[in-house]
């Protein structure tokens, strides 16, 4: 099995596009990896995606993205996992180069979700949790991380307030991120103060609607070097899985396919927690946030709060997460966030995050979850410059 | 790169399931290839899917799959390329073990389109087509197979009937399959006199909507048969692109990217077409027969037609094709047909389909086509027994 690593990135901002097409967001995204990659042509396109058939009518997103981008002949469809899709993309793209079946991979995220022809949108990303036993009963996407979060409150103590922090840190390094949805910081109080959308699930615990693609180029780590001024080898990839429905599962509150998904990176990269520098995480929610951390090895069961209120997950702390803005202030264009947090990952490894420029970064871990805890996929990173 | 064989087979009888949800599909041909290959657990399950978003409003089958399948902590998602759903799931099972990031793989393609709760099952699959510029004018699928069909005619001077054998064929195949939706032999009257659904495609030229699931194992080549006392070695997975909208392609009657899917296939596997026992075609509708022969290099340009008048398409002829019925009667669930034809496949490597048995049946050809020929996938298979 070959090494993988990643030579090339590229992203749109992340936002409302009322104007622009799901075929431009990918050409926008894909060609500007290859750009970065200088590279003109790959061997394969894996897209991840979770909704353009349901909102957009839109198949087969893999030869649109190949007829568009002018790549004509090259291999390549679509990876669904729900909201894991993007990092799920990334390790069918790792999976052909570690195969040899493919050199150059490009693993592009795609999500348009405004400007919807089909389903509308809330509707069709109830598709990511189970259809017969939760969403055809009428729960939505965010009533279900409402009743996570009521329980963990329930069982832990916590208050609303307490969860604060994971809002107001990633819209402050939002702020240093042009492409994040969100560049303005909110206060604990503006997070005290927005409505409720289902209780406790206020409008500052969730991330947005919105549209936006990523992509990244993957080469044979050996020759990585020889293509890229600063390339990133991926030194784990791993999948952990749980019940599709929150009802099915022992402990909803374990995270338990974070648990294993992450503890599988561990040892596939011989690191441990405290080894990464950051950790991009999948905080669609505030408490998602929290069950990772905690599932991850960064604190212990019900202490995930504690660690942001303490600070611990800023630039300046002990566990950074969301250090671009997060799925809460980037954005959360559900197929494509897998991607986006490694782009973002790489742009701290190469030393290239800005204003939120975490010093010496070397390892970082990124997180993608699919359907309320049922597939998620890890991958730690590691700077080879 | 490691080599990859099959170890195992299910599959469901092709039927309208309305009594049948889709996670009972994928545990009946699941589980039946797990007890086929005498595992219980495996590695990965990948799952083609192209409609289940849209039609019921259900993403993250892979997590579906191996929750009601009871494989718990199974790493699994979903792979799409339209009605090349099923071969593209399959061949990224085949990058898993060919990488060494799985040892055991279930392939999965599951489809079922009767029963809708969404979208309209013609409205769905046009998703398969350009949205923008092909489904959103309101062309159907079925439609632009009709303006190839009556391009192809205009071109090579062929009549409506000269098709008919195409269709006959499949459905004197189709008696002899359990799993067949349609177990009854049709005349060359009965196919003329068949109402038109969109001129000059008729009733009988089109593979039908239906419910289906069937499901592979794949394991490492050099353990096969010691798992396996009749293994199958896949000896060549090759992919071929077109551009997604017809009207895109230079030339819409080459069928270019099964020319390129088929001949990158012939090279892996250093064989000629000629060396081939059977050719497993993707016959979603008559003229998609034709083009799939010539392009593949058992018939010049304009001359498939004629191989299928000759009979050279039945068990007895050069070419046999749809051997255990095809799509026009097995029945073409779309996005777990890919799968059907590498069982069926299957069964003649190892001597074991029946009625339809072809003598000395060493090396098959599978094709599945998504999209109106925009992603094509060609397996080559080889008994190992």
């Amino acid at each position: 099995m070959r090494d993988v690593a990643i030579i090339g990135i590229g992203q749109t901002p992340v936002d409302e596009h009322w104007t622009t097409g799901i075929r431009h967001l990918m050409l926008e995204a894909g060609l500007s990896a290859l750009q970065d990659a200088a590279i003109e042509t790959v061997d394969a396109v894996y897209v991840g995606n979770m909704l353009s058939g349901e909102i957009a009518g839109q198949s087969q997103l893999g030869a649109l993205a190949v007829d568009f981008m002018g790549l004509g002949n090259t291999e390549a469809f679509k990876v669904e996992a729900a909201c894991a899709s993007g990092a799920a993309a990334l390790r069918v793209g790792t999976m052909a180069v570690a195969s040899g079946m493919a050199n150059l991979v490009l693993a592009l995220g795609v999500e348009k979700m405004t400007d919807t022809g089909g389903r509308e949108t809330t509707a069709a990303l109830a598709a990511a949790a189970d259809a017969e036993y939760e969403a055809g009963q009428g729960i939505s996407f965010v009533a279900l991380n409402a009743l996570l979060m009521q329980r963990y409150m329930y069982e832990y103590g916590w208050k609303h307030e307490d969860f604060a922090n994971f809002a107001v840190t990633a819209h402050a390094n939002g702020v240093n991120n042009p492409n994040a949805m969100f560049q303005s910081r909110i206060s604990a109080e503006a997070y005290a103060r927005a409505p409720m959308i289902a209780t406790p699930v206020g409008l500052l615990d969730a991330s947005p609607v919105c549209d936006g693609a990523a992509a990244v180029v993957l080469a044979p780590a050996e020759y990585a070097r020889a293509l890229s001024p600063a390339p990133v080898k991926i030194r784990a990839s791993a999948v952990g899985m749980a019940p599709l429905a929150v009802h099915s599962r022992k402990d909803p509150l374990a995270l338990e396919a974070a648990r294993t998904s992450a503890h599988k990176a561990y040892q596939l990269a011989n690191v441990k927690p405290e080894d990464l520098d950051f950790f991009e995480l999948h905080d669609a929610f505030t408490i998602m946030a929290a069950l990772s951390l905690e599932a991850s090895g960064f604190a212990e069961r019900g202490k995930g709060v504690q660690l942001a209120l303490d600070g611990e997950i800023t630039l300046q702390g002990r566990v950074p997460i969301a250090t671009m803005g997060g799925l809460k202030a980037r954005g959360h264009p559900v197929g494509a966030t897998g991607i986006y947090q490694v782009v973002e990952a790489v742009l701290q490894l190469r030393g290239l995050a800005g204003a939120n420029q975490l010093p010496n970064a070397r390892l970082g871990m990124t997180q993608n979850i699919g359907g309320s805890g049922a597939t998620i996929i890890t991958h730690i990173l590691e700077g080879m410059g």
